[in-house]
């Protein structure tokens, strides 16, 4: 039989038809009028879409990329900064840290865990300049919560910078910026936006621009304030991922255009359809007799599931692929051949759920000899979606 | 919920990402040598996918372009054919003999049902000039037997044409067009080789050619024998459906390449692919209380439903597309509201098929209120799946 190639990876996510045809059309330069027209309008569509007062700016970088500019604008070497890791972006943050001279504390969570508020606070110290932290921890799909961290820390060190790594976050979770006090938070464009990866985003609070100036980091293609500087002109400051943009602004009116052209509400909405979609998906599941990697604060990002023991994660991923052309994720890290990740961020519906779990169904089976009982994984799936509104 | 745009329907059929980049690049004009190459290199896959030695043009058109073409260039006013008539298709064939000013003799059997080989031997009388008739109708998803059809008017009249509109049938079911003396088989682009509409194709046997110089019909565009002189010199009488061209070209690529280059054992595959697709469905939808509409000969091209007495077809697919994005045919003609159209023709797989048995569960369950228990249709279509090498 065909076999369609399907993503259900936590980045890069199924691409937005509207996306994909804005990108191919997208021949511009990026020093004319006609993309300083189309780079203010996503940069204001982008503004809307976090949901913030702060400045938002566009990186033509992964979103590691836009990791490391609030590494390097924000600190000077021999800063001490805390960084909250529960996985493979955690530790990230930590070589990005160490790379650029910070003193580093860490408090670190097994995967598939979130972290404790005291042992959190306990770990600020008054000289700590920045808590680095994921809003959703893409290797274990665990959901952080942002917004008791930033109050947590703040309580401790009111001037301490809080900047979040939102990339599978953003469009998957909820995020009040300015009511949290987030200073920069990120996004990549290969996520819950529709649109493959080469572009991040990030917002920037007034107390972050004032540390700026006070970095002693080099920094050069990174560096926001050149980047600010030239977004008020409509244009960025190297050259830009100009398909990559093109396609980022359809998305956004596509997810405007599910709330009647609110773009705050469009949010809500690709929220509330990436937590249908897990809440689904694990129902499916655990139905299949499968446990949840991470069942207490799980990311409607994705789904990471733990396959019984002595049974290989991979053999799932490998399989799924191979009889039914769809990709799913293994685990990152020490996570590999233990669980595998189903995506929900972005562009998936109803049919992309109950047809992932159809063939999870059949691998399930033949593969892992579990004693499944065909479509009641399906049927799991479409209580939830049946008893929701 | 996101809600994707997904097409069931038998013609347009989901199209090839492939052939769609093609259509995208064929930015060439038609008449150049570059031109040339591609209308060469396509009328010699096609002749392939066609699995014949007469010659194979390509129209610009819809199907029934290739089937005016077919009454236009093979007949005269007055002269006696016979059409073999089950569905929408078959009245098409009456009406363009009709309106060729041809002497029409009917053979009709109800929308659901195909022919009794003794009536249409005796419906040929010795001044029948052709027999027209449809490989499979795509309004009821009947398998007519083109096979026995022909040889059994052939055992009466032995100069009889033949001619199969075969715009469902390429692709679905298995023709030999030499061996059983098929003098003209049509196909159409939107079917089973995966792109837009706009192309029609059709082989042409000798004994249809010979036909062709003592028509007295008028014909100019549909004029086969300028096609024909056309063609051997890789260019097309009338400015040519480029993009579609190129587009064909793509997908029969693909085909062949789904059995290493060989487009005779990918259509094969094709064939199977669809017989597949239309096992699985059936399984589902009987498992799910419906009542196959076409039982005695289905069509592996679509799968006709009937939807219990008193209830309404037409509510299951404005539904399946209001609730979840995807598109399934209604009844033609007679069969609009009774009956409901489900395609497997081309670019479906086994995430598609279960995809869509997972939304007619819950239609069934709560537009029909049919007594559905989630998962059976499925969990039926996954042991067809199962059983099947």
């Amino acid at each position: 039989m065909f076999r369609k190639t399907r993503l259900y990876t936590p980045g890069p996510t199924p691409l937005l038809p509207a996306a994909q045809f804005a990108m191919a059309a997208a021949d511009i330069h990026h020093r004319t009028a006609e993309f300083r027209a189309l780079y203010t309008r996503v940069l204001a569509q982008l503004k809307e879409f976090v949901g913030t007062e702060n400045d938002v700016l566009m990186l033509s970088c992964s979103g590691t990329g836009a990791m490391e500019a609030s590494v390097s604008n924000l600190t000077s070497p021999g800063d001490r900064v805390l960084v909250l890791s529960g996985g493979k972006f955690g530790e990230r943050w930590v070589a990005l840290a160490k790379a650029f001279g910070c003193v580093v504390d860490l408090v670190s969570v097994p995967y598939g865990e979130t972290f404790d508020l005291e042992v959190v606070k306990a770990a600020v110290k008054p000289d700590t300049k920045a808590v680095y932290l994921q809003g959703t921890e893409t290797s274990t799909a665990v959901r952080h919560d942002v917004q008791e961290i930033a109050a947590a820390v703040r309580a401790v060190q009111p001037e301490i910078l809080v900047v979040v790594d939102a990339i599978t976050g953003l469009g998957t979770t909820h995020f009040d910026v300015d009511a949290w006090g987030v200073d920069v938070l990120i996004g990549g464009s290969q996520k819950a936006v529709m649109i493959p990866p080469g572009l991040a985003y990030l917002s920037v609070s007034d107390r972050a621009w004032a540390a700026m100036d006070a970095s002693k980091n080099p920094r050069y293609y990174f560096d926001l304030r050149k980047e600010r500087k030239n977004a008020k002109n409509g244009e960025s400051a190297y050259t830009p991922a100009v398909a990559l943009i093109a396609g980022l602004g359809a998305a956004l009116d596509y997810i405007a255009g599910q709330a009647g052209g609110n773009l705050a509400e469009g949010r809500k909405l690709l929220v509330d359809n990436a937590e249908r979609c897990a809440a689904m998906t694990r129902a499916g599941l655990v139905a299949l007799g499968f446990t949840l990697f991470a069942p207490t604060a799980p990311a409607a990002a994705a789904t990471a599931v733990a396959v019984p023991e002595g049974l290989d994660s991979s053999a799932v991923v490998k399989e799924v692929k191979a009889r039914f052309g769809a990709v799913i994720a293994n685990g990152q890290g020490e996570m590999k051949g233990k669980i595998f990740r189903i995506a929900h961020l972005g562009f998936f519906d109803y049919m992309d759920t109950i047809a992932l779990l159809g063939a999870l169904e059949l691998v399930a089976k033949d593969t892992l000899k579990l004693p499944v009982k065909f479509g009641q994984g399906v049927a799991a799936a479409q209580e939830v979606f049946a008893n929701s509104k």
